[in-house]
């Protein structure tokens, strides 16, 4: 008789009876995670018992892991109530966040705050695309204007193609460049309360069968890195991937002198050199003090993939004194104090390529779920893709209040004395 | 008689009688969280018992959150056991990882298991640096030569300064940077096992405070995004920060042709067209598959920081067709076939600026502490910073291992179908 | 009576009775150029008689220069003729340079004579499109969002406000970008065989009076610099600026050992190395050996806009070995050999954003001119923008030939030797 | 016998008894250059007049140029004079600049006259050091691991063998960079008043063969793009090349209202949204609005490398609306107004790798020459070295003049008009 306990599947992966990924076939998912923490545990002396103690049937979670374990378990808390006045967001919400970084969550908050106290943040999508980029190689330049041309006469029937493979999905544009004897089509699709690269990888090849048959392109691979997926990349910093949005928020000047303890000023100075002039000098991508950590940990507790994170936290961080009763259209838009001699705070957040969605992927995990029937966004929006846009702006809303958090308690000397109180 | 139960705490925040930062005050912290769950799910709707089902006292996580509800589970699964022969690290290793991207273990076990039938890879941490970059105002640039000036004469001074602050940080190095009349220092710094950012903001101030008191410059910021941290900076990519670490596998051709089902020129003209011609087009600063997948997973499962990804997963992927017999200074170093007919693979990942730790910060929670003695790489190594030059090689060679599961299942054309049968 | 010779126009700018840029109203172009030179040798002890020998009537640069006091005179030297197979360059072809760089027309005539003994190179223009993009200063992300569905939804508006200013441009394309309280629109161009920078912004001026007109955005600068002119940015590398261009060329192995004396491989090795690899770690946005020599020498000689060579340069050079007889559909497309025992090589050059005419501007200089009738390219083109596309693709062909020049000697390790023998 | 006059020699060469390039061989280079012109006329009928109407013996060009047929020739004017504060430079100076950009000069010399009225500019070079990056082939990290610790080691030795080829230069750092089994060495030299290519090449070949001997790297090619020679690469950006300077000037905010037509708060907002946040959303390495203009110039006039301009145009561009007696050192900085009501302008630009030289090259020939002896600096200076930085901060202060006097023109919508009155 065959063991199917733990210790006995555990014995049989030792003996090369069996294969660490096989255990699944012989046993049901939290028993095979078993097995394989056994197996772990004999074969390196840790102790996996409080990854073990996870709080899900791991049958969940067969979709987004393979040879598991049990789960990581990282802390998540919340920030908020924020009012927020976006294009599908709309209300006060709460922001759950998982992280380790010690004296983040105080951070936003504080942040958050301020902004709610100004009445709340407005917030809007302005592109919206999840794209996958192909490479083809031809003969050479010949064929790929060849091809190029085709392309553009034929985005009718790529689109058809492409929209076969999806219930969902809608092409919205086929983009062409060529280098030599590659040519590179990027596909960019609305695939709405979906992050939706899996869709959109289906979609693509779907549509690559296609230029493959009609022009002399031959597919080398379904990505040729110009979608470009977890990679920081000027295109996607230019055109967008996901969602393009910007979060702002006007602050009035004693809001700025009484919460954050500097001046609109100071706090737009400080932005200038650090996240302009020296973004610029360091060759970067990202023109923000740190995004990434709100990006990061509202992926983790959202649900999103976290791999992405590189690029869905690339964001130029705008602030400017205001004079409070400016015009835009004024030709003389000078800095100048109110009457209580404070001057006020414009404060923007401009994501590039936030890819996120509500439904799909790590979405379905329970703790993942839950987070976002805390925001009120889990699954899909009516209309579809208003949830993963109030998602993205939340998310914009939530960069920007630690963006205004961290650039005062800079532009105020606070950063390194906040990290010894409250960090390691 | 004030209440301190979860329910009495939630009602006395809707009051107004407490904020919901301040429940850590009059609560133990797993009550407090559960207080603010109680409060959370009033005003959302949501249930949040998954959330607060987690494996560990609320305390333990004091350092690394606030305003705790609870945890976000990811799934945790392992690769491996995969042969290294580093620097730092020898012998076998499993690699935990936590992720909700379906097949991206399978994935990277199928590039791992190829690593170990070809006896293993190798990896160095080839520079070692944890930097913070403040920038400082001064009148102009013939105050900023001079204060470049005395920067240059003055290192050990600094040096006295910033080491004075911490027991293990040494410092390396301090480049100067001058645009217009802002003037940034980029203090890098040995931080041994630790990642190190705090202990580099705290040394870091310490020097300020003596640029400050002998040079006209005055201090706008300790991060003047030099440094750069969480950011997409070419800075990094060039000068690395943390470790930079590369890992490499010559795979023979028999094993290219039976495991991953292509050959060694196939693979590397997919590298070449995707991840260097591709990104190059694409005006990126990651020239590789998904390395962001890897280090973002094994950021997860063993506690470092998750918005370091953004500059972690920086790196560039080589792969070339070797004759099996060249030597590397042949002068004629064709492309060749061995005697069987097929062509060994080169295959190589440079990450140059992975910032990691084995002590202080996520490490030190239950589930990732677990999950670093997995490697038996849990708190400081011997010699100090061995521990986290191993887990950075370690991490290396699993990136290695995606790009060459990834490229190979590419250039099969299996990307699409892979996600199709282990995705959502 | 007021003197009207150089000397005496001299004396009254000494005397401050002129200002130094107001000779023009007080002579004739010839004599203001001399006074100027008179004044300027005065002055500095400069003796400036080989700059006043220049060889055109000073009128003729009027809309060329001011304060003018001469000529510089660059040496102009001939290569090929070499066979171009274009979209609308055809037949043999010399290449004008002017250039100060020793050995440079030699390395280019020597990848000229290889390619003509390749039976010549292909070439193509694959976008077209001059642009000019206007940043605007709106309220908010509200107004922005606002905004661009504005001009989303009146393209056909803005063209013919655009169009109404010039009777060769045509408005192709309007782009737009949120950041902040900045919106950016790209409008993009057909200019014809005039490079068109002049052309765009007028045009593009017009449109954003309408924009004014009909949206709450306020100009702040008619280029935002996404346009980007002069300046080395991502947007013109992916999107394109004036002409995107390709040539390339196979090179029979036999013909790549005996007249570059090394090996497809090795040679494609050393692009991988240096341009490819090498590019991506410097952050380079020029993944190419020396491209901006050849486009610096040719628009020096055709009066292009020497200050664009900046972006002009911007190129990827590909180089891969190639099977004599693969098919670029087979699926085993290994790199083997002739009979012969060689390899044959396939070469490219793409240029991302070269902006040429061959109307207005410099190319109307004698000098100038004069070298356009060596290419047959001088004035308008039929159909209109035929030169600018025959020159953009003869100016690709001579890059591609400075590639494979410059890439052959540093494989064959001969570059500092080159140098030595024709260089200073 | 054999005909040596310019008609004979064409048609030696057009009955194929010589090559193109083989005229200088059978005749003096004047008498060859013609020969050329009229076998281009007889096979183009294009009319080289002009072209071979040039000023100076063709002999005097053999250094700079193949295949000669005459010169290019390009007005030159000059602005200024200008007073400069520099490290090197000093005193009043007139700035020679060749150019087709109509409206260029005229803008620049209003910029250099706003700045006389200030007071003049400083200016200061901050860095200076000449690259050149060989790429060595390794057999795998391990040995690029035992190769970069070697050179760290070895320092001495590499200055040794390198500056045994050179009578000026001084090898000043070595820096490492690892890419799989490519290895990167950056050798920075102090080339004093040379640009120095030709020399760091030599020397750098030199220390490459100790390299080759020493370690198991084998040399792929004596550049490797880390250099970066005439690519727009971070690395230059970052790290500088040749030259970093940076010219400022604090403007009193009279002269920005009377001279500029604007004022302080204006032109740094448009700087703001233009060269700041505009060049961050393209994805660019240069935050500025024309400094390209002024380098290109400047470099032809002086007999700079053209194809240099791509990265010695790299600049930031800053400007700040200040307080007329702020210390720096305030914490309270903010905008407020002389009592006159205005505000005075900071501005500077920051040119990173701006590789200029005043001997050998192009400075060499006769019209170079004299725009050099415009400005004091033709030759090698005393000490040595500072004729090079002085012409690096003039050519600063030109690139400020220029931005100053465009984004003027811009922020008081100007540009486009300007174009019409000066333009083509």
């Amino acid at each position: 008789m065959t063991a199917t306990d733990p210790d006995g599947l555990a014995d049989r992966v030792q003996d090369g009876d069996l294969r660490i990924h096989e255990l699944e076939d012989h046993a049901d998912p939290d028993t095979a995670a078993e097995a394989r923490r056994t197996l772990v545990e004999r074969e390196t002396d840790a102790d996996l018992s409080t990854v073990g103690d996870y709080a899900f049937p791991a049958e969940q979670a067969e979709s987004t892991i393979e040879n598991m374990i049990g789960a990581a378990q990282i802390p998540m808390g919340v920030v908020g109530p924020v009012p927020v006045s976006g294009g599908a967001a709309d209300g006060e919400h709460y922001l759950p966040m998982a992280t380790t970084e010690g004296a983040l969550l105080a951070s936003v908050n504080r942040g958050l705050s301020v902004i709610r106290d100004a009445d709340g943040a407005d917030a809007r999508v302005t592109k919206n695309g999840m794209t996958r980029a192909p490479v083809f190689r031809v003969d050479g330049v010949a064929e790929a204007a060849e091809t190029v041309e085709w392309v553009d006469d034929n985005v009718d029937a790529l689109r058809e193609a492409a929209e076969s493979t999806t219930s969902h999905g809608e092409l919205l544009a086929v983009d062409t460049y060529v280098v030599g004897d590659s040519v590179y089509l990027r596909f960019a699709y609305d695939t709405k309360d979906a992050m939706g690269m899996n869709m959109v990888t289906i979609a693509t090849r779907e549509a690559c069968e296609l230029v493959e048959a009609e022009t002399p392109a031959s597919l080398v691979a379904v990505s040729g890195n110009l979608c470009s997926d977890k990679k920081p990349a000027a295109i996607n910093a230019v055109e967008g991937r996901g969602r393009s949005v910007t979060a702002d928020v006007v602050i009035p000047g004693e809001l700025v002198e009484e919460r954050l303890h500097t001046t609109a000023e100071a706090i737009a100075e400080a932005n200038t050199r650090k996240n302009l002039t020296g973004s610029a000098k360091a060759g970067s991508l990202g023109f923000n003090a740190h995004a990434a950590n709100v990006v990061a940990a509202a992926f983790l507790a959202t649900g999103q993939d976290e791999a992405q994170v590189v690029e869905a936290a690339n964001a130029i961080t705008t602030m400017e004194a205001r004079e409070a009763t400016a015009s835009p259209r004024s030709d003389e838009r000078r800095s100048r104090e109110r009457e209580d001699g404070t001057t006020d705070l414009y404060a923007a957040v401009s994501l590039a390529s936030l890819e996120v969605g509500t439904v799909g992927g790590g979405t379905k995990l329970p703790t993942q779920a839950e987070a976002l029937d805390v925001l009120g966004l889990r699954g899909g929006g009516d209309p579809a893709g208003s949830n993963a846009d109030a998602l993205a702006e939340i998310i914009a809303v939530g960069a920007l209040a630690g963006e205004l958090s961290l650039l005062a308690a800079l532009s105020s000397r606070h950063l390194a004395s906040a990290h010894e109180d409250l960090g390691r």
